[in-house]
């Protein structure tokens, strides 16, 4: 059997949530809504089973999404996107990282990434027989190490792999950060696989930039979307890729050998979902907002260490002022057992090694209010 | 960009039906019904979305379908499978059969790959850093040249990819043909890839085998099944596989890699349809072996050197009786533009090279009859 996956851990959002439902724990691990979508993008796809497009849709999407998704980057970010040449739609953001990682990434080339990271990026960029190159961003500050990152990059640097708003930092990247970034692709002629997938979620007038839209980065990025997060439907799976013209038929080829192509129905609810008015996307973020600032001073009035969250459905959260001597893994793995609430380990997103923070709990707030009090009074309880 | 990638077409099923849809033609290319799947299934489907279920499911899919998985696995084979263990969910049986060649091979290994091929194989496992062996059938005996089959394995043989029943083919492999192949993987101590996606499509009392049946081979074989091929819903997009507990682990954790889930309503409708009466998939062959006669008989008066179809939803046909001189891409570019009715060349199920079939059409026959009858009175018409 192949080695790397053997020694490769089952996920650890999966591990976390089997174990809280072992223990009957309140999961703020997994990072999923406990709501629904909004109403008429799931009743959009119940009624799009029914109208005899069941059959494979087009291998880069249905053109309903595809436009959507040229009409939402116009929108929101002001970048003009060809809906036919430059769109790919596949199963969900795994599947567009996977994809656009496959689509530039010979073996032996170099592949940029940060720490914290969501733990499919290393073991694929691997799986490919690429070389990441891992530069490390650590709380409470996350703050981007400019000198390290710059040292990471070399003549062998195919691509960087960046997420902003990023998990479980809850950090959004400023435009001076972006654009030392953006330096570094040119300098180098290298790419960006740009995980953006919380792009909707931030907070306090935070607003994400796309690396995309920066001078000269219009053919350098490949700009990840997820209809699980902007419309809270995280099981539909659907994703959407926008790159230039010259990189999007490598990622389409991709795709066809990762899936083909994704459920025509869920495609056509989710244009539904982009399409709607600015309220939705405001209400969105206002809300999660409020969640974040519930779940976030309610640990704080609990004695955590809670560091802020510009983006993101994740607060972040040093547990020693509590007194709590063992690391985040046995931390997490108690108040599942004992408190009966659950969190991922911020370590998970690390590469196992020197250094690595381990006194950090990531809790996610996109929860029903009385499940977020719930979890506050079962841990005040506990403490 | 990715050297392999960008050295590899887009699939020749989305060239043809862009043709296909350029020209006005009647596609008989790519394999899709032009019909809808069981009407208690879409239903079902759609019913899923509004109870409150559509954030991720669990990594190897939802309780419901693996039960029915590891159910229809006995029903139909006598096949005794654990739905915790032994079942893994994907999106669709391209997300499977990646999945599973990653699961085993390392870069280096040696895989087995039998010609005519779907065309995801060959570049999947060079993605993978293995090597394949290719082991050629051709037409119009698709007999298994037992001798060459030995001589490909080795001691680097880490696995075949087996697809039966076989497209474009036709072929269903015999209990003979299949303990010859258990006996190389039992004597190499290789895995078995088995693509049955057509399995519940046979014809004439041919009888599909899953390998995995075979003495010895419970343990060497992940068998692949289609939602969108059994239930007439290409565009659904769910696979699922089934391969001992000792195997599951890692394609589990290749799927995390590649998609992570699959949606939850659709597995959820999936499962009703496993659980469908014996008539329904009786009547889903009895109906499909109405259409290749009808289609093969129509080729033929045109004409037309039909080869059998054992299974599958295709017929393949020699065009040389009607006197076209070109080769199969020419002669399937000239029917789509001249005849207005697409086909696949043959030939597209093989690697380049000396000696590959290059004068017959591949036809689907999973087509609403005024529709085959159409595209045989169009092609009357041309000829
Ligand atoms: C795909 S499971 C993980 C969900 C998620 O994005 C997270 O919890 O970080
Ligand atoms: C996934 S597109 C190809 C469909 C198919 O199985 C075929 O036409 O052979």
């Amino acid at each position: 059997q192949n080695a790397l996956l053997s020694a490769t851990g089952t996920t650890v959002f999966t591990v976390m949530s089997a174990l809280a439902v072992q223990h009957g724990a309140i999961n703020l691990g997994q990072g999923f809504p406990d709501y629904e979508g909004p109403e008429e993008v799931v009743r959009a796809a119940a009624e799009a089973l029914l109208d005899n497009r069941n059959q494979y849709p087009p291998l880069t999407g249905v053109p309903e999404l595809r436009t959507a998704v040229a009409e939402a980057n116009r929108r929101f970010y002001g970048l003009e996107i060809d809906p036919v040449s430059e769109v790919v739609v596949t199963s969900g953001a795994t599947e567009a990282i996977t994809a656009c990682l496959m689509a530039v990434l010979d073996p032996g080339d170099e592949c940029v990434l940060i720490e914290p990271l969501y733990d499919t990026y290393l073991p694929v960029v691997r799986m490919l027989g690429a070389i990441p190159k891992l530069v490390r961003l650590t709380p409470p500050k996350w703050e981007l190490p400019r000198a390290e990152l710059a040292a990471a990059f070399g003549p062998r640097t195919k691509a960087i792999l960046l997420n902003s708003p990023m998990n479980p930092a809850g950090k959004v990247f400023t435009a001076a950060e972006l654009a030392f970034i953006a330096d570094l692709l040119q300098r180098h002629g290298a790419y960006a696989v740009c995980d953006e997938v919380y792009e909707h979620l931030t907070f306090d007038g935070w607003a994400h930039i796309p690396l995309m839209t920066l001078p000269g980065m219009r053919e350098r990025c490949m700009r990840i979307g997820s209809a699980g997060k902007t419309f809270s439907l995280t099981g539909w799976k659907v994703g959407y890729i926008t790159a230039d013209k010259s990189l999007a038929p490598n990622i389409a080829k991709a795709h066809q050998l990762l899936t083909f192509t994704t459920p025509p129905n869920l495609q056509r609810a989710v244009a539904v979902g982009l399409n709607l008015q600015d309220s939705y996307f405001a209400g969105l973020s206002t809300t999660l907002q409020a969640k974040r600032d519930r779940l976030a001073a309610g640990l704080s009035a609990l004695g955590f260490g809670v560091l802020p969250t510009q983006g993101s459905y994740f607060v972040t959260a040093d547990f020693r002022p509590l007194g709590f001597s063992g690391d985040d893994v046995a931390f997490c793995r108690h108040i599942t057992e004992e408190a009966k609430v659950t969190a991922i380990p911020v370590s998970a997103f690390y590469a196992p090694g020197e250094g690595v923070p381990n006194h950090f709990a990531r809790f996610a707030f996109c929860k029903a209010d009385a499940v977020l009090d719930e979890a506050l009074s079962r841990l005040a309880a506990w403490k």
